[in-house]
């Protein structure tokens, strides 16, 4: 990653041809080397003459051949993405005509841009701290609303603008503890020691609040883990087709999207689930199927939710051994929030279901085919989920690195505190209070270093 | 296809995740309903009171929720790509994003747009004549420098201005004919002869040349198609290797664009070449093997080049045979050009290479490893298209459409031609220069109807 200041290009939509693709310059000469290959329409008028935030037509040509009719926007330092002079070409959407484009500029003193280079410079130019960087990257790749939604609030700065104050508070603080270093001898103290424990409870709060929330983060990044448990004839395709029925609708009324397979992935409320197959746990002596039962209780291991699915059938010809299994699983698994489903709940009578809700505590009735159930099962299983920070419009940390930051500052406050308590002096608090500083300037930039952002940046796409 | 003006929304770029994706709307209420989810980031502004060709920053917003942060491109009726108001809106690229503002504005009063009715548009309101708006869909399909500079040509108008010009002069002549039926009794010619077989003769010309130009255009278009004869270990792959070489190179250069298997495609000089794989001809008594034989016939019909690859040490031990072979061909195939080349040239010495070549003619040295002789076979196999026509800048049709009406109007002309040789009268003639001007009216789109139309815009992508 090289972070001089060069004018790069990129292509910045997706691969492919479209009706459009934008390719994208950045950089102190990208107004002057695009205006050398643009001719407007009329009155052959200068790129480098045209107010920000302006559009302009013409072609992009090279030498005497027109490469294309194009739009282009001129943006202009600092008002830019970057901060720096963007130039964003509009041109007709063939991967030929994108390919010509950006080797013409190429050619005429362009380099082409490195993953994440044009938020790189966002950043070093300080348009967004580092963490907003990084949410560019999570907006981008979310893929439902509630993982949306927190990129989002995470771009607008909204987590580490919280995690910013704090650490300017904290950085008086250092600075007087520091001060009495310089008066040892007087021993005085210019750190008022009840306001810093204030300031140092507060911190403790949040990052306590913010160090909790990854758990939730992480599930609503990655999607809630499901195990569905069940043989192979007691409808669990039909269950996933009827659950995922209205998802589907809505995604291909939009004609030009795709998607990949959503086989057993499902968004409800907003919330990804993933669902994992497995079989059944039946008891056997057979020692291949009992190797399948070991994977199937490893896949169990690995869910947050475990559904047991049968067939009320089943149920009516062979409850005892159902019964034990249901009874094997809570056992080994006390704490995993668990739905045992009767499916085919439409083949029984009125006194058979009776009897069935009789038998086995909780039992969710649902027919996959008829519909019924299914509603109900979809509310059983967005309430696994704890929401209630998502709702509450809550910041939530949903990235590793932020998270070890968080870790880490939260133990050198913790040795702070500590030192408070048993009245440590402040030259020997004021090193532990820079250690927390330092891992909050992790999360903001504030502090960072190539290695980091290389990291950070090469896991961006081309054209961001 | 629905030619109502209700304001209309698409995916303008190509559907998947990107950097940066854009949605377009047109229509007389674009602005106002893309203002209605628009939320400045500065002092309030409504996208009501902005200038054409301006770009704001701020985010879509449904309801109190922030969709996402982007910039509003805003273009005024009549100076926007279709004529009419529209809003660009480029959003960040993540497909759930696109969805969620596509939605959004769906449920404020657009409606998805069909397959190029952007275009349509702009073509109904005059922005384009109908052969430029279909040079807009060649130019989206274009991938090559050829096909690229003839739909760039078709779009600036080039073809269809000149079809118009003529047309316009016609109609004039058609006129005075027809005028002249008004005073049959009285024998008048207000269409002066002379001129007007001046004016005939003009159109014969351009007509002919532009009919003329559809094979190259075809070829150009399609590309070339090129037959390799060739046993298996003759070095068929390593020779389409040696030709890709550099194209590939060029290709790899750019990060972010994909392409599909180039294998078998390539672009010499801009023209595309098509290479058809086929089993050698040796002469055979096995049922089997003459079915294959039989194949290998038919593909060298449809090509309009065939190679015949042989490796050099081939040559050496069974010359009588293959010379067989090379005379077969030529007898069957006495006007298809032909390069008979001998692979692994660099195997031989000095006086074998020169024996080689007195015993046949024209014989293409080339060692496919070494890159002896590869740039020489490319720049015999550009020699056999024509590209004069390409070179001058010529016109040249490459619309199937634009074939057929050209081939009727020619018809159309020379019975006019024909009549005015026999002194027809003015009213019969004017039947077949009216016939004439309807077919020149279905290239540029002044004579056309809803089938027509529909079956035009049908195959454009969405969002053009």
């Amino acid at each position: 990653m090289s972070f001089n200041n060069d004018t790069i290009v990129a292509l910045a939509t997706a691969s492919g041809a479209g009706a459009v693709a934008i390719i994208r310059l950045s950089g102190e000469t990208a107004i002057t080397i695009a205006n050398a290959s643009f001719k407007s329409v009329k009155n052959n008028k200068s790129l480098l003459k045209q107010k920000t935030h302006t559009i302009h037509l013409g072609h992009i040509v090279d030498g005497d051949r027109i490469v294309d009719e194009v739009l282009v926007s001129v943006f202009k330092n600092p008002n830019s993405y970057t901060g720096e002079n963007v130039v964003e070409i509009s041109c007709h959407g063939s991967v030929y005509i994108q390919q010509e484009i950006i080797q013409l500029f190429l050619r005429n003193g362009c380099r082409m841009a490195d993953a994440g280079e044009f938020t790189l410079r966002a950043f070093l130019n300080g348009k967004l701290d580092l963490s907003q960087a990084e949410a560019v990257a999570d907006l981008i790749a979310s893929d439902n609303e509630a993982s949306h939604q927190i990129a989002m609030q995470q771009m607008r700065g909204g987590f580490s603008s919280e995690i910013a104050k704090l650490r300017e508070e904290l950085l008086n603080f250092a600075s007087l503890l520091e001060l009495e270093l310089d008066f040892a001898e007087e021993d005085v103290e210019f750190a008022d020691r009840t306001q810093f424990k204030e300031l140092i409870n507060r911190i403790t709060f949040v990052l306590k609040r913010l160090i909790d929330s990854f758990a939730v983060g992480n599930v609503i990044k990655n999607g809630i883990p499901v195990a569905i448990v069940g043989e192979p004839n007691v409808g669990k395709s039909t269950l996933l087709n009827a659950l995922l029925n209205e998802e589907r609708a809505i995604v291909s009324d939009i004609a030009g999207t795709t998607r990949d397979t959503i086989e057993d992935e499902l968004v409800i409320e907003g919330i990804g689930f993933r669902f994992i197959d497995t079989a059944g746990i039946r008891e056997t002596k057979d020692v291949v199927e009992s190797i399948g039962i070991k994977k199937t209780f490893e896949k169990m291991e690995q869910a947050q939710v475990v559904i047991l699915l049968f067939s009320a059938e089943e149920f009516q010809t062979e409850s005892q051994r159902l019964i034990l299994e249901i009874e094997k699983i809570k056992n080994r698994f006390p704490l995993k929030p668990l739905v045992i489903i009767a499916n085919k709940i439409d083949t029984l009578n009125a006194s058979e279901t009776e009897e069935l809700k009789s038998k086995i505590d909780n039992i969710h009735l649902l027919s996959a085919k008829s519909g019924i159930g299914v509603e109900a099962l979809k509310e059983k299983l967005i309430g696994f989920v704890n929401t209630g920070a998502l709702r509450n419009n809550e910041t939530i940390v949903t990235n590793t690195r932020h998270y070890d930051s968080l870790l880490k500052a939260f133990e050198e406050i913790n040795k702070v505190k500590a030192g408070l308590e048993s009245g440590l002096s402040g030259d020997l608090m004021a090193i532990d209070v820079r250690q927390a500083l330092y891992h909050f300037g992790e999360i903001t930039g504030a502090i960072t270093n190539d290695d980091l952002l290389g990291n950070i940046f090469a896991n961006f796409c081309i054209g961001k």
